[in-house]
């Protein structure tokens, strides 16, 4: 089987992916695809798809589905479209990192303490105890999982919201239009959901005024799944405890914004109950290896015949 | 049954007290104690022991044993000494939100995206991944089995240290003199140890100098269990990844010190990989609640003539 690889990996993960890949499967490099039967390639043009006649399925090397490849995949139904999990551990992680610093008032507090400033020690109203709250976890895809998993263990009883169907659940599932009516109850609220037409501003103010004063609101998914200025307003108020944030609503536009580029236009930042993250749920140290060993485990399982995992759905989004 | 609870609970957390103590228990209140069979009090006088002829078992109502405390009780070896873990899910989730925090360096990245500064997004280095990777966490009472848990579920390889026996434990447990074998694998190292002579300085320069590069250290026990110096030597020159301290070696020594007081002799407040918090780790919005109820289940259980949990070991010295 021939796989075409677009972006080559650095080193170490070439390494990874090639002691991970089994012998019969033979890879090539580059921008312009070769012939191949897996194509391995975020946003494919809709010619290189034309040129290669063999082609059985279409890998992104991500999670997500971009909305121009849909556009392109769409015209070729005999081609699967795959994309990769490899960061949902991380991203979960990420999560419930989020999680838990909002909860604690770690960064304010930690700068208190910096400066030699103990006060934040018998002021008992700065942090939560999750053990015994309730979790609501939106999406309960690989990532929704996981986070649903560590709030169990935490204490929490944890219910999620998911379109699908989930037969062997060992959490609490609830359909969408459950949404008001779970959302008082919602200690913390952690948005895992796929960025799709339908969950673009789910969380509108009507929502997050259903929160209880003890919600943590936590975003690991897309930025406008949440309302900007209602998100903010019930943290500047308070009617909310605080929000771990990794996604948002303005992104740098090109290198030379890097360092310079609020990420709302709210001034979140001017906010101490807010943990506030550069869209980095996936990235660590090793996310380039873990990507290769995922993509191995793919490829392996196209070679062998057998199940291939992450399919997407074209129509649905994810 | 009389019980003296030397420290009257504000009036949320008595009500507490009141709803969920057995009917058949009475109780009194204030400094000087009164005729009862169970004192609920840390620091006990060594004239009231004697003046209480009936009592049988002494209550303090937090973990820990002070020295003054054993010094007193050890003359009394007829009156049980028992202690509360009202804060252990508490204590628990601060361990695993410094390990977290560490592991992501939530802090500074927080700092820069308030800035505006994204840079983080791109530089995977600063951000450890724990699922695959090992946790060795010191002690395995209440504290340490929940993060002995909590790291299992978060996909971490878990070994425990423990000089008691736990014949139906869920993890790897390991005597403490295999410690310097175990350091080397140790990714996070979580101490939850009680304080004792002989933790004191149990992590020293040696010890420390084993951990691999990955290490993050996390010590919500007491300061002194680490040796200071060598702790910030491993972490400025970055011989580990990272640490999260919730305890001190040098502490306010009055109220008029709470506001400028530096928790080290060695400056850690200018190291960017280590999330302080200042001693807190029980403490949280309901602590009080938790407290009156954990020791409501106490003594209950002793005027049910049933099993009292926490018996203190005096000679151990927890």
């Amino acid at each position: 089987m021939r796989v075409h690889i677009q972006r080559k990996p650095e080193t170490v993960a070439l390494e990874a992916l090639r002691a991970a890949l089994a012998d019969d499967i033979e890879v090539t490099f580059g921008d312009e695809p070769l012939p191949c039967t897996v194509l391995v390639c975020g946003r494919p043009e809709r010619e290189w798809i034309e040129a290669l006649p063999g082609l059985q399925k279409l890998v992104i090397p991500f999670a997500g589905l971009p909305a121009a490849t849909v556009d392109v995949m769409r015209e070729f139904p005999h081609v699967a479209v795959h994309n990769l999990h490899h960061n949902a551990a991380a991203t979960a992680e990420l999560a419930i990192t989020l999680l838990l610093a909002a909860a604690k008032s770690v960064v304010p507090i930690n700068a208190q303490l910096r400066s030699g400033d103990w006060s934040a020690r018998g002021n008992m109203g700065r942090a939560l105890q999750l053990d015994g709250r309730s979790a609501l976890v939106l999406g309960y895809g690989a990532i929704g999982r996981r986070v649903a998993r560590t709030c169990t263990v935490l204490g929490m009883k944890v219910r999620a919201v998911t379109r699908r169907e989930h037969a062997d659940s060992e959490h609490e599932l609830h359909r969408p239009e459950a949404l008001a009516r779970l959302l008082p109850q919602a200690d913390a609220l952690v948005v895992c959901l796929p960025a799709t037409t339908e969950t673009e501003g789910l969380l509108g103010r009507e929502q997050l005024e259903l929160l209880p004063p003890s919600a943590i609101v936590v975003n690991v998914a897309r930025g406008p799944i949440i309302d900007e200025a209602a998100l903010f307003d019930v943290l500047k108020r308070r009617s909310i405890f605080a929000a771990g944030l990794d996604v948002w609503w303005n992104y740098p536009q090109s290198e030379q914004d890097w360092g310079s580029t609020l990420p709302s236009s709210q001034p979140f930042h001017e906010l101490e109950n807010v943990v506030m993250s550069p869209h980095r749920g996936g990235h660590v140290s090793d996310t380039e290896t873990q990507r290769m060993l995922a993509l191995a485990e793919l490829l392996n399982a196209v070679a062998r015949g057998e199940q291939v995992p992450n399919q997407v759905d074209l129509a649905a989004g994810y």
